[in-house]
């Protein structure tokens, strides 16, 4: 991090925003013309004269996303002065692959609310958005096809068989008070830090970038990842409902075994393991429950050491950036970081 | 047709085969080596540390597919005297870009069983079927890019897209009794000749094939897709279980508008249009119902035209091979096309 500031000051950079959003805001100046043209290019993908395609996939590109994973791709690109419009095709792609993500995750969640909205399975059906989240799949492909680099094309490839195959294993380890961290950690790796990993890589890869500061993109990308994630976790359990774009407590309700949970469960005292075994494994929850839980977690740490936890894997990833090259783009990715930080502080 | 049979003489190739399911069996023996090939390939990308992802499937790979459309691939590739060995991998991802859709397929449509074994939905769970299916869908890119060929990613990649889109669409024209043959045979085109075209295409394609030669195999590909597909809408309502590996009067107790359905409600007479509202509209049935249906079919010819239909792709299917090589691959190709049609004879 202190490296990262000695850059930002030597090349005359605007100081670090003050928080996420705002460091969010500022990439997206940065990138104003390609994220225009990443969305056209996802629309123009998503046309169909069958009208559910467009009308789902339009409900999820405008429902708001902050659309990080492709700016990961065009910041990586631009970081290393790439001047052609592959990464285009490559950032719709990746937000193309979490849209398809997404669409299935909120089927097999039966989630109702994201970034403040209604979900698609909610207003069109589940049946409707496993079909459509397949589409939105292949358009995803065919923009990687386009892109025409078989090396970006293996790593998005196989960063979606990651997701998918942690997507699973997240699957296994719901109502599974037994999960550890490895395993959690696991899941996280897979489930979200793959593909801002394939993100960032694919960004460095199209733009010519040398092995080893490809390699740290997509090593920054991964540690964002899971700092991202975990601090995501973290505010299910100490966030407001705005702030987070859903529902505070979704994951509780769900059951889902994220690192709050995990460390809480270990740390209970004996006489409380039967509440973590109810509300969490046998789903059985009552609306003070959710309290209870907020207030063991507070007791034991569990919610700060998630914050601490993310703060190392940010700290990771801004170690990382230290092998790419400085600049505006590279400063940019770095405060997306250490902002990221300030959503739990 | 003729000039099929007269190739076939001329190369000493044995006669063809009475049947179906004995073109599918000499088809098989021809292709052995490369089919054992597929499979351990197929095994291999399902190879996965979280168990429910090889337990599925393995269930799907061995629930006894007839794997019509790998068999496509690599005799495409071989009709045009290929030797490498990346047909391997593409037939192995057109078999498993199937399996995905038939996985997000039985959650959509509820299905219970399948080639007459229990589906994976009923077995592990809806959600297990949809996260595993996008696996499985990844493994299908991941083992494109490996053979490494833009132009067959390209083709395989639309139609992955295109087979999605035609599922949108068939979700749209369910229990619609206003559905025309036209909207029918799109769905048809989409869903299941689209991948059909793409196997055939990009065996002829790794092989080199010239231009006419190759567009020939996409187009046999496709009318012999659709074909199939009607041939098997038929046998809904003429076939026997054994036949069909799932249960006669499944599409009808689904509402789907086949086109033994779209015929049948055309010719229907004014007093008996409630009856197909009711049935297929409002999905309103009772058990007497399926043979009430089949006893109008057949007054009305409505499953006869079905098969005429598609004797028509047949013919138009076995025309393009004559731009093929000829042998015994060639008319291992007519042979599969020639005896789909005696399943409803």
């Amino acid at each position: 991090m202190p490296a990262r500031l000695a850059t930002s000051l030597e090349t005359a950079a605007p100081p670090p925003a003050p928080d996420f959003s705002e460091a969010v805001v500022r990439l997206r100046g940065l990138l104003a013309d390609d994220l225009d043209a990443v969305n056209a290019e996802i629309l123009a993908r998503m046309e169909s004269p069958v009208r559910l395609i467009p009308d789902i996939a339009g409900h999820l590109v405008n429902a708001g996303g902050k659309r990080i994973r492709p700016m990961l791709t065009l910041a990586a690109a631009r970081a290393f002065d790439y001047d052609g419009d592959h990464h285009i095709k490559l950032a719709a792609a990746v937000e193309l692959i979490h849209g398809a993500t997404l669409l299935h995750d909120d089927v097999v969640d039966g989630s109702s609310l994201r970034r403040g909205a209604r979900t698609a399975n909610v207003i069109w059906g589940n049946k409707e958005s496993v079909l459509v989240g397949d589409y939105v799949f292949s358009g995803a492909f065919e923009l990687m096809v386009a892109a025409g680099d078989l090396r970006v094309l293996q790593v998005l490839s196989r960063a979606s068989g990651v997701i998918a195959e942690g997507e699973v294993l997240q699957l296994t380890t719901q109502k599974n008070v037994e999960t550890t961290f490895d395993t959690y950690i696991d899941v996280v790796e897979a489930k979200t830090a793959a593909l801002f990993a394939g993100a960032a890589h694919a960004g460095a890869i199209i733009a010519g970038a040398k092995p080893r500061a490809e390699q740290a993109l997509r090593d920054y990308g991964r540690y964002f990842g899971v700092a991202y994630q975990l601090i995501d976790d973290a505010l299910d359990y100490a966030g407001f409902d705005g702030d987070l774009g859903k529902n505070v407590g979704d994951d509780f309700r769900e059951g889902k075994m994220t690192l709050p949970v995990v460390y809480a469960v270990a740390r209970a005292r004996a006489e409380e393991k039967p509440f973590w075994r109810r509300v969490i494994a046998e789903g059985r929850q009552t609306d003070a429950d959710f309290e209870q839980a907020v207030t063991l977690m507070t007791r034991d740490n569990a919610i700060a050491d998630t914050a601490a936890c993310a703060r190392q894997y940010a700290e990771r990833a801004l170690n990382e950036l230290d092998k790419a090259p400085d600049g505006a783009f590279t400063d940019a990715l770095a405060n997306l970081v250490t902002t990221s930080l300030s959503r739990i502080a």
